[in-house]
């Protein structure tokens, strides 16, 4: 297997692009593609800030380096969610993002959920859910709002998260088999800013996770290896699973699918169903971020839920 | 296992119902179910003559059963393909078709490709392709063409075939893996009929593959158990697996997919992207069936070919 570009011993095989390539090419190619990507989809340009949402792991880590190496101005937000597992899962994961952080010179912010809010995520979880579930509901809220709040306050112009494509196939997998037509209407590599809401973008949404696992590799980024300890039996594990079978027997049935769903996307399927009433977005009288329902937001009931109940434990 | 209804031994526990039933029980359950569809579809009515399309598989000969003992007016039509596959596959479905119709003193009509066409399929394929692929599409083509004929000839209402939920789930799933829209805004329990086009309605779109070969079973219908030789490696056959797969692990899976797709649909997916250009219709000049390119319907030139080739093989 060779480089297609200079015929020495290629690192990588892209099967769905029929294209191998060697370690000095590859790590070219990435950026090459994000940036054409980031033009193809119109996310960002030269003037803009953007916040990097990092957890530690390969893609988000890779992603920041890959925007640096382009010559985009992008800082990092890491958010402390207090997981351990068993590994230190959240120590380790915040440890990776400062390594990342200090070696380049780069601006890491972190936000401790414990610190700012009262309890980690696994205990906040436990007290909403009286014990029962996965943490992951209040997780991706807090998150998505702790983000949300970030980028607007730091005056971001767009935030970025490292989604590949293995993680848009398999939650678009999802909204299908449920036919979930509001969410089909959003997904996307952009989702535009709104009133409150920040211009949101996924660079490396047509990136293999194996391709950037490989490029993390080959550009000696060290980056949390575990998978959340809470992710075990998760629907998107199981859809990625599914997806994988279908991808070793069927080359690019992931990207085929994701592409073909923005093309019939972009042709206007489900522009008749996105209902625009339900979309109305009203500030949250607590912490002035938007919500679709009047009153408080979903971050500011589900916290305010578990300062209260923690307060009876003490 | 008990009969919910009568609390003997069940035969059948159906998961995604959780409902588990008798022999007898199950034997009027499918039917009752089956006028359940026909109304919540709006297929047809008491007046209308119904061409069922049987191919001595289980779920048409199981649907011509249902809708005899429903008291629906039905003929059969039985389409011989010529298809061997050295268990004289089309033989044996055609004898069970002629020995079902002939104990229930139903009308069984026979359209015999080789005798009216020139050719059997396989071989009429072969010289399309010249050897090479498999003949599903020639065959697929020739009796959809030959099906709206006989109906039209006919002057029946409706068109009914046999298919299941397992069949409409994984064609669901392969034009959802490609978002076809075209063919996504078309699926479902009915098609409407057009100009020269006969309605089409599938009585059985919400009963899994197992419920039918179990009522088939009960009911006592011979059919043809092997598959048609050419299917194996069949896409189709791929998204049953992949699906069925999936089912194991959640079941009443394919059922909701199905289901809220048709929902999807009924709030208006896909209904901006049906391009009406596409689907204007033009006689066919030598056949006067109606077909969506203005000149020769493909059937016809198909079969134009076949006879111009085993011509000159002649």
């Amino acid at each position: 297997m060779k480089c297609r570009k200079c015929q020495r011993k290629a690192v990588i095989n892209m099967r769905q692009h029929k294209l191998s390539l060697c370690a000095e090419h590859y790590t070219d190619w990435i950026p090459d593609q994000t940036q054409r990507f980031i033009e193809k989809y119109a996310m960002f340009g030269r003037q803009d800030r953007i916040l990097v949402a990092v957890s530690g792991g390969k893609d988000s880590l890779a992603l920041w380096d890959v925007l640096t190496k382009l010559g985009y101005e992008a800082d990092g937000l890491y958010i402390g969610l207090g997981i351990d597992g068993g590994i230190g899962y959240s120590d380790q994961s915040k440890s990776f993002c400062e390594i990342f952080a200090a070696a380049r010179g780069l601006n890491l912010q972190v936000y401790d959920v414990a610190d700012r809010l009262g309890a980690p995520i696994p205990l906040a979880a436990d007290s909403v859910h009286r014990g029962r579930g996965r943490p992951c509901s209040v997780c991706g809220m807090s998150r998505r709002h702790i983000m949300n709040a970030a980028a607007v306050d730091g005056g971001y112009d767009v935030l970025a998260t490292g989604h590949n494509l293995d993680d848009e196939a398999a939650t678009l997998f999802g909204n299908t088999l449920h036919w979930s037509l509001e969410h089909l209407a959003r997904q996307g590599p952009v989702l535009e800013a709104r009133t409150g809401l920040v211009r949101k973008v996924k660079p490396f949404c047509r990136f293999y996770e194996r391709e950037t696992a490989a490029y993390a590799l080959l550009r000696s980024i060290d980056y949390v290896y575990d998978e959340c300890p809470h992710s075990e039996g998760a629907k998107s594990i199981y859809y990625k699973q599914t997806l994988n079978k279908m991808e070793d027997e069927r080359p690019g049935t992931k990207l085929h699918f994701y592409l073909s769903y923005l093309a019939a996307k972009g042709q206007g399927a489900f522009a008749e169903t996105a209902d625009p009433g339900a979309e109305r977005l009203h500030p949250c009288p607590t912490c002035g971020q938007p919500t679709t329902a009047p009153g408080e937001c979903a971050f500011c009931r589900t916290w305010d839920q578990v300062r209260e109940r923690s307060a009876l434990l003490l």
